[in-house]
């Protein structure tokens, strides 16, 4: 069997225990609040990591493209909800999508979206789920809560031919910038506010809102009452990754997806390392420089998961990272020759992963048990 | 024939016309300083690309991944720079490459590296050529032309079997923070100064160094003195991008490379504007921050590719850009509908083109001529 020490560098390896408890962990708290998750496939964008979930949670996914709703479709899972805002050049693929089956659900927040998806379906005979997109935190997209565009909306979708309003979603993205786990809380708590508020006002309108759904990794792991919500959306807890560390979401040790990387270059004079993992295969994500500890491209570990805490990855050129030492390293350094294997730990999942086309899977951490593939582009 | 409106976003629009015109800029200059050009394939990722420059410039060529070298070899391009530093796993695939029949060089700056290299290569019966990287700016790799190390380099190099040192390379990766055409000036004397006087020394030892080898874009177009130096190389000028433009190296208008978007969301109360290219499709660089003007995620161009100086992509998700207006940008905004097709220049064209797996060119901006792959991964 291929062991690690055997790939060529750089590559992307997913620790495929790690990925299982993760999962139990975000499955055994969301069912102890009563809620059902819809995962997101836009972070391991590869059955192989859905197929990782309990059943029930292999009925259903979320995606970010129209590639990976036909990705999924492929590989029979109907429910979709394509949870980016529809844009009219998307509207060829979505029909050939529903005729062949798909359960589609798209998301809208505007009357011109409303118009031009009816005026497609109506004149292709498709009938298109519609969420109305929610905004709970100012971040991103959607309407407030307590806005009369959400009624506008609605009662334009109940007119329009060839959409049927389902219900809403929205998407706290501001939990990323939480600072403390009773901000996170209280983020949740936002989010389920607005959706099932939100909610409220279209069944009130006279639309049947039997989706209320909600979700980002820190809040679904924060929320302590998912009440009223019908499905909550996360995907990046199953790789995790060093911006959700130090959000307190989960542990260093929790992240399962990391580079290796090989060592090319000791420049003891310059005190630095040269590894051949540059921003092509860590990504130029610097999610953790707003947080309390920077790690700049990416922490560091040796080739069995054992994080070498004085060093990250400082700054990266295309295929060169720079791991800079300070004078107080220099023992740590004399041991990482040209060839030493390093994981380099990202800061964000979604980011790094989308560098790459595949996973090199291992169980005990010195073995490759699978390659997986994932679907990138759109 | 297929018309840039007709296109699904987000996607990567490569304007031919203005890749020639960079072209012919670089070879016009070259040619008059009596310099030769081994461009860098490393941004293009594309044989078509390649095929633009003149006929003698097509017969050599730079790369950054073996990939890219199996792929150009492929398309038989058989005199291959490998400009990244050597480690042990990639030897195998060097081995099948140089079997084949390429004349494969790769670089190195250690005795730790000419172990390694001159062990696999006398085992496997093979002879590699090796240049010994140079650091002219204390930027990344190499060895400082004065410094002893180089002489022990070249030492090793002599007496192990299997390799045999041909001359020199260095990149001035220091160009990219310089202010002023002063600046730049000085800093292609500096890299044109340090590959010489390293060679020298290379020459002094009995060592024929038949190559001596600088580049970067921006010094490629700034020396104005490149005597001794046997080959340049640079990859980003066939594209251009907005570092290079705030570096005053091109015009905005020889960008070549845009990310074509769709406006998604227009939320008045907010003054933003959601387009349907995120980080996936733009990438995380952000190599403007640093510059007088700061473009965020990439400047706002209208269909037809006219500026629309008051917008950039202020932030970006995954899949969704915010482009953030000012109240005075008012009027701009209301005649962006959800619809409307945006190109996005790129802060690093390098970055951005990796994101996607294909160009799609025009000649004209406005209908589609080709479509053009890359050859990503590693």
């Amino acid at each position: 069997m291929l062991k690690i020490k055997e790939l060529e560098t750089p590559c992307l390896v997913l620790n495929r225990s790690k990925v299982q408890r993760n999962i139990t962990t975000i499955e055994q708290r969301l069912a102890r609040l009563g809620a059902s998750l819809r995962p997101h496939g836009k972070t391991a964008k590869c059955i192989d990591v859905i197929r990782m979930l309990a059943p029930q949670h292999q009925k259903r996914i979320t995606v970010s493209t129209l590639k990976e709703a036909e990705y999924f479709f492929s590989h029979d899972i109907t429910d979709i909800l394509l949870a980016v805002g529809i844009t009219p050049s998307k509207l060829p693929r979505l029909k050939n999508l529903i005729e062949q089956g798909a359960q589609l659900t798209i998301i809208l927040d505007s009357i011109e979206q409303v118009v031009f998806v009816s005026q497609y379906a109506a004149q292709h005979d498709l009938n298109i789920k519609v969420l109305i997109e929610i905004d709970c935190d100012g971040e991103r997209a959607g309407i407030p809560w307590d806005d009369d565009q959400l009624l506008a909306v609605g009662r334009a979708l109940i007119a329009a031919p060839g959409v049927t309003p389902i219900g809403i979603m929205t998407h706290a993205g501001g939990s990323y910038h939480c600072k403390t786990p009773e901000q996170m809380i209280q983020m949740a708590e936002q989010e389920r506010t607005a959706a099932v508020k939100s909610a409220q006002r279209l069944t009130d309108l006279g639309i049947h809102t039997e989706v209320i759904s909600v979700g980002s990794t820190p809040t679904a792991l924060f929320a302590e009452n998912l009440e009223g919500i019908t499905e909550v959306r996360a995907g990046v807890f199953m790789f995790n990754d060093l911006v959700m560390a130090g959000l307190g979401v989960c542990h260093f040790d929790d992240i399962a997806l990391t580079v290796l990387t090989s060592v090319m270059g000791r420049h003891t004079a310059k005190q630095r390392l040269l590894v051949d993992a540059g921003w092509m295969a860590l990504s130029r994500d610097r999610g953790t420089a707003s947080q309390l500890v920077d790690y700049h491209y990416g922490a560091v570990a040796d080739e069995h998961y054992n994080q070498i805490r004085c060093l990250s990855v400082n700054s990266t050129n295309q295929e060169h990272g720079i791991i800079e030492c300070q004078s107080q390293q220099a023992s740590q350094f004399r041991l990482l020759f040209v060839g030493t294997l390093l994981h380099v730990f990202p800061n964000h999942a979604c980011a790094t992963a989308a560098m790459h086309d595949r996973y090199y899977v291992t169980d005990d951490g010195v073995t490759i048990s699978d390659v997986w593939h994932r679907v990138n582009g759109w």
